[in-house]
């Protein structure tokens, strides 16, 4: 009979995030993560469908977020600009889980099925972006591009954030970003 | 034993596509195509890995045609412009292989593993042009956030060639892809 256990989301994904890191991700056993969770392998599955479900439960509600805030910006706001202040809204949840995205990317950098899988899940956030974009109005072309610019943008903004140990504010870090994807980009 | 097949290659590959348009990637067995191509399943696989290679087969000498034309490009050249010089230099590859480039994204559209391989691809790209243009002495951030904007390029650029039936100059669709990615990321 199952008993209500509290947390038990957050336990599991800690002690997962801690197996992975000490033994590496494919070395991880189900049974393990539950066991240093003080819990059982069916408790484990009654959050996560699997070992890299761990890594990737929040992408959905990411995605979410940034789709959402997408919409709500101001109809005068250029596409770039509801972009970009979607990302930096994002700062909150990152800053609040600044050691759980440690250790989470320092998993995926480690791992080549995990590193894909980021990628595709990046990908998968810019296909929803630039739809959220072409209902607003704007052309197809540009849709996607502003969105794959605004993923790069992410991504850089992310890297810096990792690689400054997580100090920065990542809202500042994104418009840094934007400002070095122009001038990267910019004709002379 | 084995003999000389004049164009095994390009047989074996032209019979792949057909198959794959006509049943479905999934469905289509290496010993139909080698069928249909006139030759073994032996001779199949002295020239492609598996299914999936006959698609993805010209991804390396891409990558080494960029990295190489990027290299090549002038000191005095922004990081910007050697790459989407470098882009603009695939045109003949491309132009050259219309209707198999067509096929080819027709069967990679319609196969989710398919899509997320050359999502893996394009990543892979990305991130070996990065490496280039650091060796060109570019700052890491500089070089990731050019890279990924001379991918967000290619794949508006090839986008709209494949829209618009391949009909148009590639390296002209670079051009007006990077001046639209200019133009959407413009602060105003």
């Amino acid at each position: 009979m199952a008993r209500w256990e509290p947390n038990a989301r957050d336990r599991l994904q800690q002690a997962a995030l801690d197996l992975y890191a000490e033994h590496g991700f494919e070395e991880t056993t189900v049974a393990e993560i539950a066991k240093r969770a003080g819990l059982t392998e069916r408790t484990f599955f009654r959050y996560f469908a699997d070992k890299p479900e761990v890594l990737f439960s929040g992408a959905g509600s990411l995605q979410e977020f940034l789709v959402t805030r997408v919409a709500q910006a101001p109809a005068s706001a250029a596409p770039i600009d509801a972009v970009a202040s979607a990302l930096e809204a994002t700062a909150a949840f990152f800053q609040e889980r600044r050691e759980f995205s440690a250790q989470r990317q320092a998993v995926i950098d480690a791992n080549a099925d995990l590193r894909e899988r980021e990628l595709i899940k990046l990908a998968t956030l810019s296909s929803a972006i630039a739809e959220q974009l072409r209902r607003r109005g704007v052309s197809d072309r540009a849709a996607s591009l502003t969105a794959d610019a605004g993923i790069a943008v992410f991504k850089a903004a992310f890297g810096r954030w990792m690689r400054e140990l997580a100090q920065q504010d990542f809202a500042k870090l994104i418009r840094e970003s934007l400002e070095e994807l122009r001038a990267v980009t910019a004709s002379y």
